[in-house]
């Protein structure tokens, strides 16, 4: 056999999630799927608004030109006005649809952005716990992911941010909602994050871009608002996927925001086009453009979400369990009761709950749990997490 | 500006083609689009089959839990297996789901086998002339595109191919019916060139793996048939895409499979699904993954691009332009009347023309016509190329 030594060693490393999923593959053969908690993938169980069908199928009837042939590499015109509308009035900057570029999700957005940017060995810094893909996604342009510490409530650190930034240093990737933590960063976080970057940017006299990744920005609960990265820091570039706002991540799409603010932004807007070309996405899926255009006022029923995490977190505090309070997206990131957090989630599956590691987020000594599933998961859950916890005091 | 500097020199690479989409947009802008005559994409102009449609209303409409969500990496386990049946079917091998990776389309199908395979320095040979877009996906994983002749009809020249070969050489890609000349391989050149491989292999003591690009499969004309590269080579992965059969270029769906024969082939599979996920692609898009699996006995009409062949072909030859019949696919592949190919689709644009220099495809002297168009853009375009030759000899 003869497979790329990168990806042989990337097939090994990624072995232990895999064994985990194989785990609940044999739980839900052994004890039927509905005596099983999994709490392991974020698959939003909610589904899509009845909009989304209801264009969808109008867009299906429609006599349109073209409909299903191929779309400019960066996305249908109309589509990319419409998203740059849409910005335009949530921030009041100025976007025109020259600054989007259509994307397969916020994976194929970040892929995208990132090869546009990266030379080898330039860094992106990511504050921990961060979503595993991002290794990937920073490696697979032969970037180097460094990381910086956040604070006890996963806020970020702006100290640590500071220490981690070299002069080799491109791009800072934040999430946040955050996956896994469901923090989200506040106004004050953002703006002293964007003066460290253009104090590190004057000190290294160079750009440090600052790309946001924001597929769950619409899922905040107790009337949060996501400050905006465009209007707080000029050399930023927005990730945005319509799969967690719809309820729609099989069907990759998404949007690359580029803030209108860099200099020479045109030059980074045509590079992440070619990019979107030559990675093999070609353009982001048709009819899906031609729908979210029609749906940017649309999302799932956020409160929905915001009952589960109350569910799961008045059971679990009440079990004893640690943990900071979700302010968006649909997981929480739990402290082991055990140093050990991948030893903890094999006691959880003895209780049939499927939860992640905190070590998969580069976070040992939590796990994450991810609550996009039924009611009755989590209640039925409640009593294996007490359980657990017993058995670790 | 900071772009990758591998991304930069790209742009500047890829600016004759522009320059000439450009070109064209003023054309079209100056005369009006109906006095344009643009051969220059290879976008079917044939809407996609009334079942296409109807299944997926039929689609939006069922019940079906988590329809839209994140189906895993490989694909859908039913759609997987409908597309293996189809391949058993066809060439009497035994494929089962489990040999199936759901892809974004032709072009992420052959990234992903790309990035499971290569190691940089790694050669991947192609017979010229070649879809541009091969040297990209090559060179996005550190590989080294290098090439060999083919034959005057541009049928695979083995000798040239033998010479192609060296102990660095991980794949050969070949694409039939070809982008750009509609050349199909006849069953005897891939007979000769699996042999050819197998022997290449024993010599450099190594598998060299044969990757069929093969979009244009169902558009074959005058009852010929694509001979199979799975049952003619055991070391042969398939790359296939909707796009041209179901006339859905914009939505991205496609497949990849993998020869059961291949040693250590389960290896070779999670490698590709693997490069799914961490590329960004996550997974083919799901709605489209569903209704392909419902047509996989449905093509567009393909006699009607035969037709547009004849036409074309008739009118060219008349004016006297020379160039080898097309067996499938929808592009002619033309010799230039001037030596400098670029020059010549010049002429053509003072007569309203757009076509594609051959340099493109990495054989100058010639032009490309896409003739997926309607047929009043061929016939209203033959005095054009008439006057276009006249002014050469």
């Amino acid at each position: 056999m003869a497979i790329s030594k990168k990806i042989k060693a990337s097939i090994s490393q990624s072995s232990m999630i895999r064994r985990m999923f194989e785990q609940g593959v044999e739980l839900k053969k052994k004890f039927g799927a509905d005596k099983v908690y999994d709490f392991s993938l974020g698959n939003p169980n909610l589904p899509p608004p009845e909009a989304f069908k209801n264009e969808l199928i109008g867009l299906i009837r429609e006599e349109i030109p073209f409909k299903h042939g191929y779309p400019p590499n960066a996305g249908i015109a109309e589509v990319r006005q419409a998203v740059a509308d849409k910005i335009s009035k949530t921030t009041g900057l100025k976007m025109e649809a020259g600054h989007i570029v259509m994307s397969c999700g916020a994976g194929g957005a970040l892929n995208v952005i990132l090869k546009a940017l990266l030379d080898p060995g330039d860094e992106v810094v990511v504050p921990v716990p961060y979503f595993v893909e991002y290794a990937f996604y920073v490696e697979n342009y032969g970037g180097v992911l460094t990381k910086a510490k956040t604070a006890e409530d996963f806020s970020l650190d702006i100290s640590s941010m500071a220490g981690a930034i070299t002069g080799r240093t491109k791009a800072v990737i934040i999430n946040s909602p955050n996956n896994p933590t469901g923090r989200v960063y506040a106004e004050n976080e953002i703006t002293a994050l964007a003066k460290l970057l253009a104090q590190k940017g004057r000190e290294y006299g160079k750009t440090i871009y600052l790309i946001s990744d924001e597929p769950y920005a619409e899922i905040v609960f107790d009337g949060i608002k996501v400050p905006s990265v465009l209007k707080a820091y000029p050399d930023s570039i927005l990730a945005y996927s319509y799969s967690k706002t719809l309820s729609v991540p099989g069907e990759r799409i998404g949007y690359i925001a580029v803030n209108p603010a860099i200099d020479e932004s045109s030059d980074l807007i045509d590079a992440i086009i070619l990019c979107t070309r030559i990675s093999g996405f070609v353009n982001a899926p048709a009819l899906m453009q031609r729908v979210i255009a029609r749906l940017q006022d649309t999302k799932v029923d956020v409160e929905v979400y915001q009952k589960k995490r109350d569910l799961l977190c008045g059971g679990l505090s009440k079990a004893g369990y640690q943990f900071a309070l979700p302010q968006g997206a649909f997981y929480l990131f739990v402290k082991s009761p055990l140093a050990d957090d991948v030893k903890f989630t094999e006691k959880l599956i003895e209780q049939n709950i499927l939860a992640v590691p905190g070590s998969g987020f580069g976070a040992p000594g939590y796990f994450r749990i991810a609550y996009c599933v039924d009611d009755k998961v989590i209640a039925g859950s409640m009593e294996g997490f007490a359980a657990a916890i017993r058995e670790c005091v």
